[in-house]
């Protein structure tokens, strides 16, 4: 058995994940107050670097899912510190966890993903009609 | 050169003062290190509520522009905290500030807004073959 596998099932929580936050785009009309502290709140899990890493180990990993054992050799981070990125985007929403036997499966939630996208989506040619290129 | 990885690569525009950063759609193919680190920093920028909301005021304001006295105006908060969040998103290369006179105008930048999102994009039906959801 690969026990850092193991130790990896124990340290996650199982709490559900939180609601994307989802909103008209950015530049459609001025983002309400509450809206912006959701959206922020999700952006703040992928804006990093282990966790942006992660998600496109997951991503593109054979079946669109990865056992964290996988993801701990691709980086160079302790296994405490990956089980704590996945925790966030699993809490975020935008990661799903499946446990089979002693291994936790993690697999990306491409609506999540496309909804931050939309969010940000600004229309060709510029801001409504004028270029700031 | 690896024509193809070029090609994939969502260029954005150089003119900012900090290029945004620019890296293949997550779900493609596994991210680099130096491609997270520098994608990580432009979505830090956005992963602020207030700074959400001074992008989205900017884009939706008449001619996709603003002085930072409209700006002000529309949050609750002090003026030099509004000057900072923006000076952070011209810095990330999502807004350009241009003075006239005695204002400066902030202007979104489509493109660079547009290069976060395609990044994030993922592939209608789920990530590769398989669906999360």
């Amino acid at each position: 058995m690969d026990v850092r596998c193991h130790a990896e099932r124990v340290v996650l929580p199982t709490s559900p994940p939180e609601t994307v936050a989802c909103c008209a785009p950015l530049v459609r009309q001025p983002l309400g107050a509450a809206d912006a502290v959701a959206l922020a709140r999700t952006l703040k899990a992928v804006a990093d670097p282990a966790r942006l890493r992660l998600l496109s180990l997951v991503a593109a990993h054979d079946g669109g899912e990865a056992c964290v054992c996988d993801l701990v050799d691709a980086l160079d981070l302790s296994q405490p510190t990956v089980s704590h990125h996945l925790r966030v985007l699993v809490e975020a929403g935008l990661l799903t966890r499946e446990k089979r036997g002693v291994w936790a499966y993690y697999a990306l939630v491409p609506a999540a993903l496309n909804a931050l996208a939309a969010v940000l989506t600004a229309p060709a040619g510029g801001a409504r009609s004028r270029s700031a290129c």
